[in-house]
């Protein structure tokens, strides 16, 4: 933190200042610009896109947006908020919850607004992405139990619609920032690339009045009259964050850039700023989800602990925190699919004439193995699952030869990023420990904790980013002028 | 936050102000007068003893201490410490577990020097307490599995020693804390009760230099010359701080007093201080270790999920935080026990002639439980267990007609307290999140992240409450003057 009083002189001035250049820090920016405030983002790398353009641009929508009735689709806010509540917890955020999924349909309008284009197609099979370029998509396990006998299911992911994947164009999550970027130019928001904020500057009255960022070995003072809104990523980057808040994350492949090293939550904390759920963490297993629902998912006792039909973010989830990383997925020669493993580097480590001798050669206890699919595929062939609940349309006895792809495949198991962060209000802005809010201070994206609370679901974070970015920019640009 | 310049006058002084009359307060008090610091300890309630007093003494020490040797017990430290790593991670506090293993035999001296009794005798049968008056027993699962292929076995739970329990007497927790109260009192340290700490009073450099405090619906303001430590417990009692970290913890029974609000922590937070593992909690299920070890152990699924033989405590980790609480305990004729059943509340929930009647009345999924029993009697019989690796000990068939015990309780299946707290240094120096410490600022106890990082074993909040404590009030003592 650094005194107001010992800023010699400001470099830079905007209305609101934004850090970071990712789908948060961009929909703040368009906020605060529509709001009519002149605005600067400021980013430590070289270019627009952070985390967000690197994924594969899921937006969690809902509640009868325009693509949904398009594609056929009936859905209600009331639905979409009682999935999220129930996939999100426990810890789950009511409040935010409640007003993002009223606002849905006309953020969709809004991001439709801003360029974003999205193709009236409905993917029906399970995926982490559509394989082309389909619009929308069921993204969270909401047909799966127990989330099909909590809310009505709906498909929910909304993706910006790219140049057909197969065709070897860049995906969603570039395409979202391709043209967030274009609506923050079109304001005239003024974009410092290479500037990495390294400190807030704080008034006698201990409001933000700007900060002190650093670009090409130089420190550049940045005044911001009404509010500064801190979008810069998570934590997943930092080793000694991850180890204090979520050690179970550190070890696996990371999503996010250099930037997610946790700078802004630390900085808001020393202003006295609270924190909300920060153990929690996604762990996207590597496996496609179509390979999955076919199979019987086991852990190192030869035991199933899940409905196979889950939102794979969910099944990471699961076999990390709770399974130590490890199971194996097993599959008959009807349920195995060349293909859908090859395209996540997956192989049968194993095939057996027999489960018994499968149980054997993969080390498991004598019997496990053999009482977990005699067991199975006995209520499979009734259609029935009364251990976990798959849905009927994927229950099917395993028959004759079986193999198993051993999941445990080092790193590349899960692809994890951080979910806790800041507390933030509806508006962005930053909540103190004790129960006042930080004045000037807003913040957005995986800098908070927001719909993701604990539970996953993809597109909850480019979702809440954009959604929760926006209000933060409009609500850091009406704040009281700081000078 | 009060600042200095706001303070018109001192109602009262001393080099060193302790929050907190539990066994960390009354530890750093001690430890403060032995370095020659005069103390004030102010504490909210009427009295002494806070959570330590109600609790049943458990004090983890080990590497040899005169109780281990009196007792024919070999130890070492680094036994200890490699056990405690293993059992209180994942993020356990390697920094924290050395030196509180290297200096553990001291520190049983010194409570021993303070007038805490234990009794030589060794309790070698599990249990969450020993029955009588003994003063050594095993606590943390040392002797089973995986802990025992980890670090050589050794009771390292330390039970001041009481009247007999059997004849109504107070426990442990209130005789440990009676002897510090005791030493308290001697070293003339001035303990001020009915007097809730809400502020802290910051200098102009940003050191702590007091409390305002609240008695008697009235201001008072206490500087502190050298240091102020933080010793008010966890924050099991805060609704809204559950909420936000550890929601897992909600609903059960709270081991604590209405002191453990969490409101140091905040305090602390307001001045940029890290917090750590703020979602790690203890949860004691309500249940004989004696009768646990005999059974089976299965969740909703009929399946086993643990080695019955681990410390209770972690059993009921993993049944709160993966089994949504729910489970059961499967026993035959020879392994029930009714004394032991009632003296936790339990009782038979069904009783059948075979297991397949049980698993219908239970409302398990046909075959499921079969193929449990089925399996770990297989192995019973051989002395195995591959599932879970049960010790030998405790391996027998279950025979006969069989019951089994509904441990869903309601609220008090299980004890819960918070193990999440400030991130202090190992001389209880408050860190803050920019990686310096806060000058004038110390904690210890459940008002910090300790040995019991994430796991937690019986006798560790006691054992670094105690330990650390005394650093933080020595440490307090030596701090430079801050007026």
């Amino acid at each position: 933190m650094t005194a107001e009083a010992d800023i010699e002189r400001w470099d830079l001035d905007a209305d609101v200042v934004v850090i970071g250049a990712g789908c948060a820090g961009f929909s703040a920016a368009i906020g605060a610009a529509e709001a009519g405030a002149d605005v600067i983002v400021l980013e430590r790398t070289g270019g627009w896109g952070g985390a967000s353009s690197q994924s594969g641009g899921l937006i969690y929508l809902g509640g009868g947006t325009a693509l949904q009735q398009a594609c056929g689709i009936h859905d209600t806010p009331e639905a979409m908020a009682a999935f999220l509540r129930a996939a999100t917890g426990p810890g789950a955020n009511d409040e935010k919850i409640e007003i993002y999924c009223e606002g849905s349909v006309a953020h969709y309008d809004w991001l439709v607004e801003c360029g974003v284009p999205f193709k009236a197609e409905l993917f029906t099979e399970p995926g982490w992405e559509p394989p082309g370029d389909e619009g929308l998509m069921f993204c969270g396990g909401e047909a799966a139990h127990p989330f099909r006998e909590i809310a009505a299911p709906a498909p929910r992911g909304h993706v910006p619609q790219m140049r057909d994947k197969r065709t070897g164009e860049r995906g969603g999550g570039w395409m979202l920032m391709h043209h967030l970027a274009s609506t923050v130019e079109r304001h005239g928001v003024d974009l410092r690339f290479d500037t990495a904020v390294r400190s807030l500057v704080v008034g006698a009255g201990g409001d933000v009045v700007g900060v002190i960022a650093r670009h090409m070995g130089e420190d550049v003072s940045v005044r911001a009259r009404h509010g500064v809104v801190l979008a810069s990523g998570g934590f997943v980057q930092n080793v000694d964050m991850l180890a204090q808040h979520a050690p179970q994350l550190e070890g696996w492949a990371k999503i996010g850039t250099d930037g997610d090293d946790g700078l802004s939550i630390r900085l808001a904390q020393g202003l006295g700023a609270a924190v909300v759920h920060m153990n929690a963490g996604e762990s996207a297993i590597s496996v496609d989800p179509g390979l999955l629902v076919r199979g019987i998912l086991v852990d190192r006792q030869g035991q199933r602990f899940i409905n196979e039909d889950s939102y794979p973010g969910r099944v990471g989830q699961k076999v990390l925190n709770e399974r130590q990383g490890e199971s194996f997925l097993l599959l008959d020669e009807e349920a195995y699919d060349e293909d859908a493993a090859r395209r996540f580097g997956l192989r049968l480590s194993w095939v057996c004439e027999t489960v018994e001798e499968l149980e054997t050669d993969m080390g498991l206890p004598a019997g496990s193995l053999q009482a977990t699919v005699e067991t199975y595929n006995r209520h499979a062939a009734n259609g029935e699952d009364p251990l976990f609940h798959k849905s009927e349309r994927w229950l099917r006895p395993l028959e004759g030869a079986i193999g198993a792809i051993d999941l445990r495949l080092g790193m590349y198991t899960f692809a994890t990023f951080t979910l806790g962060g800041l507390d933030t209000t509806i508006d962005g802005e930053v909540r103190h420990v004790d129960g006042s809010t930080v004045p000037g201070l807003f913040a957005a994206g995986r800098t908070t904790s927001g719909i993701p609370a604990v539970g996953y679901v993809s597109g909850t974070s480019l979702g809440d980013g954009t959604f929760f970015g926006r209000r933060a920019g409009a609500a850091a640009a009406g704040s009281p002028r700081s000078v």
